[in-house]
């Protein structure tokens, strides 16, 4: 039996149905206490790049869409094509922005890893992931932890401004 | 000035660093109380297929990793090449299951949406919206919100098995 065919045994594995083609697993979306933080973050921090902003003043709330693409020339420039473009990615990161947040001192979002538990972490892959926890060490970026702690050697965790865990690993480790 | 020019200049955004090359924004994990459950609704209603599991028998947790690809074949039949694949992709969805949470009738997860919040959703898109929406409801999944309800006439979302939001619209809409 091949390794797919022993995980189709796994109870609740259904076989795709055809009705589902050309679904797309497009993005998550976080909220963010100080965007201007979490763009910082998301851009200088792990190379992300705003395609979309999104403004509801009534409502008192922003929408920033992010990809992490090695070539952002590939992004239409224009709408509508830029917005197809976006909704049909993979791996698109949704900010939502509640205006005024960011002049709360007291105000914070739940990382999802303390109670109640649920939402986990993202995880962004690198190609060597000595040389960017380094960077990351190099930059001030905080760490849940580091490559060194616990029993997981080749994994780490950062936190994003609102101390959403970051998983930083390599392809080829073994993990 | 361009859009991109535009959104670059976005108190935050940051030109993007060479030493982020290669960077990709791999997965986000949800713990699920039922993994059979939520097997079934990735794989069955959305479409994923399961790649890997990863079981930790001593601390009794249990990982699974799926993706959503029109064309299964392209995933890699045998480690390690399965594994950087899997890791290399982006738009991979990880489930953490701990073990024997399936049998506490009182369990459950924080889905991010009540207080304290901060996770809201993830996001599939579909090639047609009011299709996909159809055969969720004839499958008796569960609406957060049907097309039809609120102002937003061109998204829904549906809810996984542990109340977590997928947010579902179509490319070409207006969003």
């Amino acid at each position: 039996m091949s390794l797919q065919e022993d995980l189709n045994t796994i109870p609740g594995v259904a076989a795709r149905e055809a009705a589902t083609h050309g679904f797309v697993f497009n993005h998550t979306m976080l909220r963010v206490k100080d965007i201007a933080k979490s763009l910082d973050f998301y851009t200088r921090v792990l190379g992300f790049t705003l395609v979309r902003r999104r403004d509801f003043a009534e409502a008192k709330f922003s929408l920033y869409f992010l990809v992490l693409v090695d070539d952002p020339s590939q992004i239409p420039a224009e709408e509508p094509a830029r917005g197809e473009w976006l909704l049909s990615q993979r791996g698109v990161l949704e900010l939502t922005h509640n205006h005024g947040t960011e002049s709360d001192a007291d105000f914070r979002y739940h990382d999802g890893n303390a109670e109640p538990r649920g939402f986990g972490h993202i995880c962004v892959s690198v190609p060597d992931v000595e040389a960017a926890c380094a960077r990351f060490e190099q930059l001030g970026v905080a760490f849940q932890k580091r490559l060194t702690d616990g029993r997981m050697k080749d994994i780490a965790f950062i936190k994003d401004p609102d101390g959403y865990w970051v998983e930083i690993l390599q392809p080829t480790a073994r993990v």
